[in-house]
This record gives structure tokens, C-alpha cells and sequence, in this order.
């Protein structure tokens, strides 16, 4: 869509802050693409995944997707920031089967405390893209602090 | 608020079913209640679900909410069926910090096709429990196949 | 997106249901548009429609909204059915503001029971349209029973 | 739940904003309770309120849970500042009929920024209250400018 990011390294940023998502290594998800405003999540089918069916587990599709909003939307941020998720909404559009499971965070509109993005997830299934579910977030910008120092006092206490 | 199970079985068949989600065991999850149209599902801290900040990552509250919610529902159907999140919502309150998360899933309106329930989730630190998200879902009753009918259809598939 | 709507009087169908919505009247909303999966009302601006700061209500906003997704979704159904909004999500981007609102329904799924349509809202002033809100939908498809058959019963009732 | 308000007149604050939403005044609603963090506001039926069936729009149900969420957050602000309504999501438990329609809004979590809070809605008929939507809302202090303030500045653009 065309978003200025306010720092050089954006992505640098967002690959330094999601490697600190310890969740994210136990999900075998990784950074599949990185602009201003977009973050694409995946991870691989695995036994280890699923709800009861067999399918990806919702809250393994929610996991990914909360990180790409999130991300998508900290690109977008200052130097001196992090963000925190404040509330999410997810349908999902059809049971989450596949080899890849891929979720696309994009900003709508980017705010200095409040910044809204979407999410659509996809299940890939021999180069083959199902649309599985969509999200709506409310991001918000904590100013002043930066991630790793967060992360220190989150230790700390 | 005194719901009327369908099944006399209720309990086990709550149990049978999340002891086939593989997500839950990865997350260290069990059960930690089981009532008609209630289930609380608690997971201990770990440094593998954590956020960048060393807090809970927003998708272990968000599965672990979907879970106590769907099982709340799941509850109260009749036994050849299976459940489905289709959409939920979730606000998170407070940064999930604690020993343990609680997750507290209870139905607000059971219906034929769409049971609405709702999720509360708290940290727990030396007995004390914060509250960290509150969360709503539609959940979809699949009537005529059992959980176990439709593992082995997705298996086959 | 190329929906095929399975009936051919798909938009008399949405026209005739939408007339009977006697809200939207009270409104001075009307229907701008109707395709396949698409609907698009608008409202203008008057006094009787505002929030405590001079901008359209955040009810006005929501209520052209679930309509224009509403009717998205009704203009794929079967003739004897309904529809029915089970909830939906909105994120409010802006200040409404503007000559007129206009909310955009569009169908993301179509399926028997659920159907999940979102809506886009801007409020237009000289021409330019500004992004005031974003929503998701989960419509039902209640079967077997037209609209107007239901009205019929309601008003018996 | 045991609010402190920060304002000796949140009562009439409310009030007063309340007063200047000329939408409610077009649904012929008023405020029925006002506690801190806790405001209800009904609406009686009337013809002009209605969806395609006779019953109560789903935008009517949500215009009236919107303000009575809105208030609940504001009536613990201080006194220079505003709210505003940033996303909320909605159930519709059943077809909202009856003589009146109130909404129930109630503070979870107050703070500085974001105020969470939720609204339940009842159709009452002779007396019986029918549960008919619950909601979650994200609610923001604008802080520094009072209700009015904003007001005028919204007439003078």
C-alpha cells in the first residue's frame, strides 16, 4: 500500500524481535517476507499442531496470524518502540489443512498509539493457496521504550 | 448458570476429545474442569511460549481460551457431534505473566447450529490471578459425526 | 470476485428486503449498488445522526454496515431463505465525517449455513473518500423460509 | 465493581455528553442508569426501528450497547478529556423484540489509554428480559480536551 517506514532498519527490526519470540521457534514458524506495513508468517505441518480432526489447531492459525499483524505493523514504527497486541478477531473460513500453513499481516492504517491490520491465512497444499481465515487487529505503539529494553525489565521482574 | 448435558458422558467425552489435541499437549496444557457448558484448561509458564518481552505470546492465551471455550460448548452437545470455532474475539487486558494461565470457557447461549461462549483467561502468580483476556466465540455444532468419525475422515484425506 | 448468485432476481430480492427495513428509511439510507456478493448503501450527513462531538454516530456507521454485508450475503442465497446477522467485528478508523457515508458489503465466503462477508465504510467529502471503518461478518443463511414469510410471522407474533 | 470515579460529576458528565448525541434522541433512547463504569441506556420499539422481519435492527441493538459501553468507559475519565469508541464486536444471541430494548454497559478493565468494556443487551417483554446481544468494546481516553471542546472544533470543521 505504499507505507514510509520511519526507520531504515524495519526489517532488521522485525527479524531481531521475532527471533525473541520463543513461541514462534516452538511452532517452527518463520519470517517469510518483510515491507513496510507487510509481515508473511509460516510454519509447517507437524504432528504436533493439531486439533482434534487432525487439522492445524486454531490457536496455532491465530498464533502465526497475531505475529504477522503484529510485525507488519511494528515496521511501521519508531526506533524507540515496541508493540503490543490489545485485541484481535478471527473467522475462520474453512478447516486449516495443508503442508504450509502462511499467514499475511498488512496494515490498514497506521496511527502514532493505535495502528488497526489485517490478517488472511492461507493452508498450501501442493502450491495450491486455501484461504482458511481473516483477522482484524488493534496494534498498539508503546512509545519510548524499546523492545529489548522491555524485554530486560520483563526478565528483571 | 445450570445447563442441561445431552449426554450423560459429557466429561469423558470432553476429555476423549482434547486428549487428541496434539496442540495442547505441545503446549503443556490439561484440563482443570470440566462442568456442563464449563471448562477451564490451565498451562504452566515455559520459556518456549513466550513473546518477545518473556511474556505469554497472545496465541498461547488465544489457544488455550479457543480450546476451554470450544470444550464449554462441546459440553453440551449431543453425542453424535463435533465442534468448530468459526470466529472469535479476544481482548487482552493485561501483559500474561504468571506460573500459570487459566483459561475459563463458558457457554453464554447453547443453540442447535451456533453455541456462543465466552473465555476468560488470568495469570496466576503466588495464588493470585490476574486478568488478562476476556474473549468471545461462535462456536458451530456439526451434528451427525461423532469427533472421532471426522479424525479419521481428515486422516484418510 | 465473480460469485454466481443462484437466483437470476437476486437484486429485486435485496431492493424488496431492503425496502422493509424500516431503519434504514429512518435513516435516509438507500441501496447504491448491487452485484453478486456485493452490496453498497449510503446515508447522508444530518443533524439527527451524531455523536457528542458533530460526527456520524458510531450506530449509523455500524448500522449501514451490517446491512450493506448483509444484503452481500442475501444476494447469493436460494429464494426461500433469509438472512440473519450472528455478529461481526468493526474497527473504526477515522472520524465519520463527510457528505455522505457509504459502507461497502463484500462477500470473503459463501457457504450453506455461514457466510462471512466484510464491509469497508467512508465518508466522502468533495469526492474524496476517507477510510472510516473496517468490519468482518458472519452471516447466516436461515433456509426453507423466505423473508418476507418471516415478516409475516413476526408481525403475527 | 467498585469503580472510583475521578470525578464528583461523572453523572452529569454523562449526561450532558449523552444529551448531544442527537442520534440517540432519533432512536428515542435514554439513559436508564449511571454508576461508575456502569451506564444503561434503552430505547422503547416503534415502527421505524425495524429490520426486514419486524424485529429491532442489529443496528439498533448496537447503536444503544455503543453509547451505554461508551458512557460506562467515560463516566471514569477525568475531566478533560473524551472517549471514543476504537472497535467493538457484537453477538446476536436472538431476534431482538419486546416492548423495550436495554443495553447494559459495563467497565472490565479501566485504563489510561484504553478503556475495555462490555455491553449486554436485553429485549424486555412484560417484564422478562430476553438476552438477546452481548459485546466487547475498546474504548479511548482522548485526554487533554474536554467533550465540548471537541464539539466545537468538530462545528468550526
Amino acid at each position: 500500500m505504499g507505507f514510509e517506514p520511519r526507520t531504515p532498519d524495519f526489517a532488521a527490526r522485525v527479524a531481531d524481535s521475532f527471533a525473541r519470540q520463543s513461541f514462534m521457534t516452538l511452532l517452527g514458524a518463520r519470517l517469510a517476507h518483510i515491507a513496510p506495513g507487510e509481515v508473511d508468517i509460516e510454519t509447517p505441518a507437524r504432528d504436533d499442531l493439531c486439533q482434534q480432526h487432525g487439522f492445524f489447531h486454531a490457536g496455532v492459525t491465530a498464533s502465526i496470524a497475531d505475529s504477522a499483524a503484529g510485525y507488519a505493523a511494528y515496521s511501521l514504527f519508531s526506533a524507540e518502540s515496541s508493540v503490543l497486541t490489545t485485541e484481535f478477531k478471527i473467522n475462520l473460513l474453512a478447516p486449516a489443512a495443508g503442508e504450509v500453513l502462511i499467514a499475511r499481516g498488512r496494515v490498514v492504517k497506521p496511527g502514532r498509539t493505535l495502528t488497526i491490520a489485517r490478517a488472511d491465512v492461507y493452508g498450501v497444499q501442493d502450491g495450491v493457496e486455501v484461504h482458511v481465515a481473516t483477522a482484524l487487529y488493534t496494534m498498539m505503539q508503546m512509545a519510548g521504550m524499546s523492545d529489548q529494553a522491555i524485554a530486560k525489565t520483563a526478565e528483571g521482574g
